[in-house]
């Protein structure tokens, strides 16, 4: 397969997308990013990389960050986390975000707010330095030490961040949550703030997509059969209530962020990291999305 | 891969969840069934077959129809059909059935039973003899002209069938559904009705599984590309609010049955069906279940 | 107090909103009143009465039965009526109809129409001729043979009413009512057929206002408590999502109907009846409305 | 109308439920309070009082705090206040609390959580020194000056006060707060926390059940009519999901609180304060409901 080649014909056909959408401007720090953009990077498990545009370009991986906060729960906590959180997709958000994630204080799953406020508070618990740890197994897993938080953006979120914080209150209620709710939400805006670029994701999600390598980042480890059910819990919870729709059209497991990225897996196949800041009303990146259709579509092959 | 060896190895292990669960009585003919049996057949794509238990046993598949008639109505109306049906998982029960199933109408997605009725409803629009060209259908992916309907199922269903009536009423009240309404539950639940063993489902799921081949069975084709989203809504929606814990823990496309028939195929590997009438508390085999999770376990190999 | 004065002039105060609202249009038989018609009629418990505009002519008086109904099933069941609906509030409607009228099958209130189903399942099941005693009571109470169903309405309403249709099958699915489906919404809609004028609402209601009077009606017999009970629930339920508008601006229970007509009661000093078919966007007549709003304003007198 | 002999009457009558339910214990100041007391006082137009028990004995008022608030909040606002807050009930619980209190921002009515935490903002915005103009409104209607907050019930509330937060932030959210949530959150459990005897409360809502008096307490006005809408819902939203009961089995406009007081007006008859710490399910206490019941039975006369 010549993904190069690929790649630029995807470019192309996207073109006409490029003005759709809008960028996330909830908090200014992200309002500022030129919204003009437009990067992917894809990483065979054999070795084979391809690119195009802006892939080199650093973005706050906001909800990306979830799926490593999920490897490292699963591998402190084992099954035992599934008593704090659940795995079944959210569906439409036909009620208040509210409602729907949080029944009797237990998220229904990972990659929802509420879900990732249990992880962040699973975290504290568990790791003197949360902080230093949580970095430490993103900038292992990505073979990078120059991956970082961003200060601003975290604080920025918190500022404005009323919603997850009456989710955090609405958890501590039903003794979800063990720590102080404003150390929580602190170290959770903190994760959403890391930044990388496509390249850099493509390089770390390959961890996820080649699960017959050994997981062992940082101390973090996780076996084949427990990086597949992080693989099946993109697939099924990854997009909000877009996550049907992901599956229809594009067909591999993936999860996005409000900064605009997109990282997608073929199991034993590749990775994939797209990024444009112009969302979609649900909140994904629309050339994004565009982009990994044709690439399944192009290429004929998705997990189905 | 010994499938033979295989299968009687996992018969062996799931042994002692035999007494577990309750079969569906909500009709008297489905509480006639004998609780206490089992059948699992699998089929590769390359031709090789094995089974196990009752195999050979017909069961009523029930809510497995729904991926049959999926195909006629995306034969039939290509994408229009996403006007009348959505695609995203339902979610976790935790508000009534109405309320989830049927949003301003348009039910979540063609596996619950508000969108198999407007399934029903546009199957009835379309055919001049929609119980025969739906049977015609069943009888030709599955290379057998034996099967059929079971009309006392059908009939005892409808004469019971409060909730679905109360849904069929709804959608009528917001114009999805074109026909009478007796009509359409009538259609609904013979579709229901038809009775296969593990052998022939396994055998008409193959068409699913190995999607690169030509699907035209009784006039109705469908493209690769369509196969695929089948195959994808099987996988996000084909569990009600178990989805997610059937992706986790078994990790393919699939489709349930309130009789304890299940399906499930690895896309271009196999297609596996299996039945034990005994059901869990969110209505799938309790066997079933187990069986499949043990087919992906062993094999070491899932869609992640 | 000169009634009549009064209703003369709350008749000029409400001209200005004469052309407002819309009437009921869902089913034919309503749609072809003529909407520019208002009528109100007091009767004060001393024998006093007043009235304006089309007082003597009939309308479709809809879920003002429910009060009739109301008074009939708590004659019969007493308390036990309180086992098979509720006598809260059903709030705003937030959520789908169906979802706030039906819990666990017990509907929140005897006048929203899931309660009043029940209450026509329970009458069915209590008379031998229920349609014959039903109107036997209302022309009892109201003091005039003449009054009757209308078969037309009734008919053309059952004809499209699949909202009460699904509402009837789900309360059934839940074993709240006992009689065939059909039966219910058929008895269920000849109810609210019946045509009545606001000379004649006002004289029923009469007995309302006056719970110290002897309350028996061919054979309905309540005590005073038990009619004050029901005026409480007028209160507190009779104005679907609009009880607490109606309560701030009028203050006096009541009930209306999508008929256009509006009964209310101060209690030992009069009833009221007002009508105009022209509807608020929650189903209640606007000049009705307003009429009331003035005639506790000028009278400085309501139940607060 | 012997007032004094129909109290121990009523006294008499309700010794039997003494031991009945649970006082309030989610913070530990109010699990001090001995819960075996009772006490009860009336207070006609007329200056006739009676009392029996322990009716000079001061708790913490709690939501009854909230009939004080809205009578600031609509005579600095006028109307304009119902764009913050609704005036319609609640209806049951059905669904959380959170989803029922906050509808796109806009609590239901001014008497649950979210609505009186709106009015502690407008408060908060209005008054240079909210805490001690509150209290001094208190002091005038009650014409007593040595009532006062109690601190340490207020910090303990804050403490615990997870689900209150959790609302809110969720306001925050939609905007419809303006000051930070700490401030208003502190003055909302402030003015909770003031301490007052039934005969204080008696005393103080007459200024409600005698609309004709001029409205006038340490500079906050009110119309005779706005007094009448006070009242009005009192009566419609004054016991959460308990208000169709307490209007079927009570029948006057009312409020409680959790720390087992409960206020009752007849409309230009008396005022009644009753208070006993043992709560039912819902939160009102057992014998203060059930004396209230009994005096509009025994004294046969209700608002309606």
């Amino acid at each position: 397969m010549d993904y190069q080649q690929l790649l630029e014909n995807i470019y192309q056909s996207i073109m006409p997308y490029a003005g759709d959408g809008k960028q996330a401007d909830y908090i200014p720090e992200l309002a500022k990013v030129n919204p003009d953009q437009f990067g992917m990077y894809i990483h065979s498990i054999y070795g084979e990389t391809a690119s195009v545009g802006d892939a080199d370009t650093r973005f706050s991986i906001q909800s990306i960050s979830k799926v490593f906060a999920l490897a490292l729960c699963l591998s402190i906590k084992g099954d035992e986390l599934w008593k704090r959180v659940g795995r079944e997709p959210s569906g439409t958000t036909f009620n208040s975000l509210i409602q729907l994630e949080v029944e009797h204080g237990i998220p229904r799953n990972p990659f929802i707010n509420a879900g990732a406020i249990v992880m962040a508070d699973i975290l504290l618990s568990h790791f003197e330095q949360p902080e230093r740890d949580f970095l430490s197994f993103v900038r292992a897993i990505a073979e990078d030490e120059t991956i970082d938080y961003n200060r601003d953006v975290a604080n920025s979120e918190r500022e404005n961040g009323y919603l997850n914080a009456a989710i955090a209150n609405l958890l501590k209620y039903h003794g979800t949550i063990e720590n102080d709710i404003e150390s929580v939400l602190h170290f959770y805006f903190m994760m959403c703030s890391i930044e990388m670029n496509c390249r850099e994701l493509a390089f770390a999600f390959l961890a996820f997509a080649n699960h017959r390598r050994r997981f062992d980042y940082a101390g973090i480890t996780l076996t084949s059969s427990q990086v597949k059910r992080i693989n099946a819990i993109m697939q099924t919870c990854g997009f909000y209530d877009e996550a049907g729709e992901f599956a229809y059209f594009v067909g591999l497991p993936g999860k996005s962020g409000v900064g605009g990225g997109i990282v997608a897996i073929h199991p034993l196949q590749y990775s994939v990291a797209v990024w444009s800041p112009r969302l979609n009303p649900k909140g994904n990146s629309v050339m994004g999305m565009k982009a990994l259709e044709l690439l399944t579509t192009e290429t004929k092959e998705s997990i189905f």
